[in-house]
């Protein structure tokens, strides 16, 4: 089971492997990714292919293979290299093995792997193999190949270019130019469906070796460098490899930009080119770690998910959508579902804001394709997908999963019932706005997609005349274990929240920005009318009101009627371990148990709900939880910390935060690989420590100059938790003990900026008030 | 395959089956059953038991033995008789059978059983029973046995009550007492669940034996008489038994009455017994009848169908339902569907419309039942349920049919979502009233059931703001294999129908019984304010109109986005032959394959749409309808015939009136039981010849005084169809040819209740028209 023996605790930086798991290839390739949210690039061994998952998913290369999934393209892998001692191919999987480690240095984003191998002449090899993707140069990554051995013995190394990809849903490169020039090798590529180029250059420097025999090998994918030297015992040969990666949705011209970066890396070297990407890093980290003092584990646990919401961020584009799965593989077709907005974006967001700006831009650049959906589906407005690539079509096809015990498709509601996403989105741009205070965002981007969402809802609900009420029926939340649902809680009280902020935003751009307005609405088709209608809808929105007695909410019309069983009785009930427990006939749809307890999930949205409240409700809910989304866990931690369960929000911080360190989850779900780095859950990991740990509330408005709210309560092991807060584009740096909360404002901050700070620590076993200090 | 070479056409009132077949039992036990109403006795052979599914099911003994499904008893049978020769059980399975019969005599509704047997000992035993259950006295069934042998020989008869009944769904009766008082045997009994006494009686006489040695033989739920004689060659025996049936939800003391009328039909004789019985049914086929010339193959199956109609019809109450398998089975309950008032009760109502009231005091009856299913369901008004026992309570169980390849149940939604049901009644209400223009009872029972009908339909459907109308979601029509559908065109349509009347009737009450109104007002709580949202849903409901290019009306919202197969296509997918095809896995469920033809089945019943969309419409469902169900055909009959495609109206009218006959449907179907005889198709019989070929159609209102309408075409080689039809409780004689339509007026009518006749003859091949003559 995954790495948690191996993981490497003495810095808190590192997590490491030190046996080699042949059934966790999926798995281990993905946690030990190195990217820069160009390109992800999986964490393999440098001699290996296809077979073994080696991937280098390049953003913005959506193409359909096989009329069903479009998905992004598994570039050639350009630092393809494999070691040949006596003529046998040194191989983790069929040599002799003595020593075997893998490792990334979470710090400088820095990939490592040393195998010592007794080759059958006798010989002993080392290997030791660095690489990156570059963060400086987001097209580059770089490879530092050294090797030597214990005799002198006959070497040769086979290093170039291979084009034949890793595809989840066939094969999307449909003709291969190989070429041969100054040096360098290049594979040209074309995608079937898009006929995007998809370009890799590869350049060598080698140093050590001595009278170094070269051909080339061209087979109909791959390009290769056959390099035949002899090799004196104790003598380290290093190649350094760089490769440029390109696609025509890029540039003009791919094979030349490749060319040219390539050369310029080169040139530079290999040492210099990681001194500029460690540079990025720095800078990355020193806005967004977060230190955990007392408990090595959470740190690098934490760290872990930190690094991986950083490497699958485009954070280059506002253009591009933060896939499911991020660049760890083609899994979820590298898009973003509204984990985006509500798990990957408030890291950012309150540490580098203008990625979170870039987020929401993608979706105000998505916003026809959301129009497109909602009118294919007979509404109006705006209706984000469920998976959305980079047109902001819906890429979530009809039948999605299948069933594995007779073999047919599953007809899922995922694309047309899942309807919060667009609530959740439009929430997003609120949320944006109350922690920067960017009304011009809001202006000229933000009002049009809240706008079209408030439409999207006008024309999607329904008005329950004899209960004088509106009502959202036949809906997806987020447990989307039960589709098919009426006035889902969450659905419901997000829709109701967004009306009001369409509100909100069309009065004060009256005052503020009246021609925008006129614009926009002439534009989108909307007068005052509309206005009145959100404002009707707000107020009639039917909110499932706690119960008097219990404080429960109930998930959705008739979820207390299902059968009151627990997730492991539902579970014996599996005929085939793979069988998908949801909808229409899996066994947990007509059971309360949930893929995720939509209710926390609200809670940790809304912060309308009393302590008391929330706490009937999770303890209602936890208990009826299968967790099958990586979505899960971290609302619970974040609700068990806002109530005081403060060994739950540990347990489902460190469950969270592990679920694929520790390999928890399942790469193929109802005949659909779903396996890959859960990216949302790598953002939560943020959200557990500042919303959960530290209880962080935002005042509704900013202009309300309402104080911002921290209600900390650390786990007993935690002496010291320090993190970057900005806002209001304002850094500040936060530290928490268990006696104090310190708040320091950067110096050269605004002095408008500042925010008073209320709150009080959370009723932990000392129960005493924490100090509350701005500096 | 059934019985088609079998059917005697001789006379057009027989049918026969000349060979036994082991594996036809359910189906001819069904097709060869009698029964008057109150009770059903299987066509089964005297000496067969549970295994051979021999039933004398009872109404109004609504039982639940295994915690789920409730049904009707099969109460002891009191005509078991088993013939003994030198020690040899006659056995049509094992002793050798030289000739074989079973036949109805429909016009007289007494079965016929003729069996000769080589016994072992090498004589030839001739058997010859008749029987009857008595339309007389509702309580009796009555059997001449009849024996003789060409060889002096030793006969054991064992006859009496065989308590060891077939249960579909679990053991009913949980004691037994066993009697035998003045000549008489009984078996007393008692339900486990509803403590229902179910008593049984039997007395025999016996002609023609000498010196019979008689023993009673009691086991724990038997009783017999052996009698055992010598029997000379070639002279008869007749055993003459007389069983008396009643439960204590009849009378008091059921044991008593039993017994009394047992001995009251003893003395009054078998042959005057049976006189009494062929008279009832004298006087039911002066009204019921309908006479084919020219097709004595469809003059047959058609009176086939009348006779079950007329059987499987309490009509002796207003408290029972009709079900589905009517009295032939325990399938379906023994329980009202929407079959009842749409296809079992339209030829009661222009035959014997005293009997259509009691249908539709049935359900006045039954309105509690309703009006708890709609508060339960949290709707209010009156939500009749899927299928309707007694009580008026849903009997529909929520998960009805399994699936066959996993096992597991399926959680079909006919008891939560198929609406339907409800406006099809108050539409039933209104049809009464517009036959019969019996006012009065619309004013003592009609106005409450419409209204509360009403009630519910404003408590289920969903205003659309945006489009200004009315919706219903989440719905189940006609065709099942469709569940979840919004916006079904035939539950709108009706919907809609239902609200205007509701209107209407409130308006008409105001004028002709203002303190009924009133009162009745207060006691189901409305008012003026209901009236008005009756008003505004009638006039906003959206009624999916024809298309303005094809002319067709889509079932539901996305039906023609579903994948357009052929059912051929559709059965090939299936893995499993019993494999239920619709909600919410089955192959029919993402493809227009329908279970039935909603459009159809709307234009059978509300008079709105031109011949052209009804043509286009025909043209388009009728190739994608499996008929998976077996109201099916009958539509597709008379839709054909108003638009003159006279040779699908012929064949879907063989095809209903046959689909028990000749054995066309599955007993079994997704794990449930589902045999017996399709009442429904036995009503629609009678449907298919005056909707269909004559082209009835009553004006909208009683009042308006306006012409009843005929549109006759017929088959080609049917030369005359002559039918009674009741009008306004007065009686007419129709009489259709070629070129003549006769409307014969009863001598005793009133003057006023003589109806103006327009219409004119279908586009057949002659092209001329009809003369239209009132006598």
């Amino acid at each position: 089971m995954g790495l948690k023996n191996d993981l490497s605790t003495e810095t808190g930086w590192e997590i490491a492997k030190n046996n080699f798991e042949e059934d966790q290839l999926i798995t281990t390739g993905s946690n030990f990714m190195i990217g820069n949210g160009y390109l992800g690039y999986r964490g393999t061994l440098a001699e290996w292919g296809a077979d073994e998952y080696v991937g280098c998913i390049v953003t913005d290369t959506y193409d359909m293979a096989d009329g069903k999934w479009r998905e992004l393209c598994n570039a050639p892998n350009g630092l393809f290299t494999k070691l040949v001692v006596e003529g046998e191919e040194m191989s983790v999987f069929d040599s002799k093995v003595l020593n075997y480690q893998q490792k990334i240095d979470l710090k400088n984003a820095v990939y490592n792997r040393e195998t010592t191998w007794q080759a059958e002449s006798g010989v002993t090899v080392d290997l030791a193999v660095e690489k990156f993707a570059s963060y400086d140069n987001l097209h580059l990554i770089a490879m530092d190949y050294k090797f030597s051995v214990d005799e002198k013995t006959e070497i040769k190394v086979v290093t170039g270019i291979d084009g034949e990809v890793w595809d989840l849903n066939g094969k999307h490169f449909k003709d291969y130019r190989l070429l041969e020039e100054d040096n360098l090798l290049a594979i040209e590529t074309t995608t079937g469906e898009q006929e995007i180029n998809v370009d890799v250059v590869e350049g060598l420097n080698i140093l050590g070796a001595e009278d170094v025999e070269e051909k080339i090998e061209k087979k109909e994918e791959e390009i290769y460098r056959h390099l035949t030297f002899e090799l004196e015992a104790d003598s380290e040969v290093v190649l350094r490899k760089v490769a440029g990666i390109y696609s025509s949705n890029d540039v003009d011209n791919p094979l030349e930009a490749a060319k040219s970066d390539v050369e310029e890396g080169l040139e530079i070297g290999y040492s210099h080119l990681k001194e500029n990407h460690i540079n990025c890093w720095d800078e990355l980290w020193s806005v967004s770690d977060i230190k955990i003092e007392g408990d090595l584990e959470a740190q690098t646990v934490l760290r872990f998910n930190l690094y991986h919401n950083i490497i699958c961020t485009p954070a280059h584009s506002d253009e591009l959508p933060i896939g499911a799965r991020g660049l760890s593989c083609q899994a979820y077709q590298g898009a973003a579902f509204w984990d985006q907005e509500i798990f990957n974006m408030p890291m950012f967001l309150y540490t580098q804001p203008e990625i979170a700006k870039n987020i929401l831009t993608y979706r105000y650049k998505n916003l026809d394709g959301a129009r497109n959906k909602a009118r294919q589906l007979g509404y109006y407005g705006a209706y984000y997908p469920w998976i959305s690539g980079k047109s902001g079509e819906e890429l979530c096809p009809d039948f999605f999963f299948e069933n594995v015990l007779t073999g047919r498709k599953i007809r899922n509601h995922f694309n047309d019932w899942q309807i919060h996403v667009s609530p959740d989105i439009a929430y997003a741009v609120w949320h944006y706005y109350q922690a920067t205070d960017d009304w011009e965002f809001i202006e000229d981007f933000g009002a049009e997609i809240v706008f079209e969402v408030a439409q999207f809802l006008v024309s999607h609900a329904y008005f329950k005349k004899d209960k004088n009420r509106y009502e959202i029926v036949k809906v997806v939340g987020p447990d989307e274990y039960h589709e098919n649902v009426d006035n889902n809680a969450f659905t419901n009280y997000q829709a109701q929240y967004v009306l009001d902020k369409a509100v909100d935003i069309y009065n004060k751009l009256e005052e503020t920005a009246p021609e925008k307005l006129s614009d926009l609405s002439e534009r989108i088709d909307i007068d005052e009318s509309d206005l009145e209608m959100w404002e009707e809808m707000a107020e009639l929105m039917y909110l499932p009101e706690p119960d008097e007695d219990t404080l429960l909410i109930e998930q959705f019309e008739g979820y207390f009627d299902l059968e009151d069983v627990t997730p492991e009785e539902v579970e014996e009930r599996l005929q085939d371990p793979h069988e998908y427990l949801g909808w229409p006939v899996g066994v947990a749809t007509r059971t309360q148990v949930t893929k995720q307890a939509d209710l926390l999930q609200l809670f940790c949205m809304q912060n309308r709900f009393s302590e008391e409240v929330m706490r009937a409700n999770y303890d209602y809910y936890e208990p009826r939880c299968e967790h099958g989304s990586s979505l899960s866990p971290s609302a619970h931690s974040i609700i068990a910390g806002k109530i005081g369960y403060l060994d739950d929000a540990y347990d489902y911080f460190m469950e969270s935060c592990t679920v694929d360190l520790y390999n928890r989850s399942k790469a193929i779900h109802g005949g659909t690989f779903i396996g890959g780095i859960h990216t949302a859950a790598c953002g939560a990991a943020w959200k557990m420590i500042v919303q959960g740990f530290a209880g962080l509330e935002l005042p509704e408005t900013p202009e309300d100059n309402e104080v911002v709210s921290f209600t900390p309560g650390l786990p007993e092991k935690w002496e010291k938790v320090k993190f970057n807060f900005c806002y209001r584009y304002n850094e500040f740096e936060i530290t928490m003990t268990e006696d104090e909360f310190i708040i320091k404002a950067a110096a050269d901050n605004d002095e408008e900026a500042g925010f008073k700070v209320a709150g009080e620590k959370k009723a932990i076993s000392s129960g005493e008030k924490a100090q509350f200090k701005v500096e």
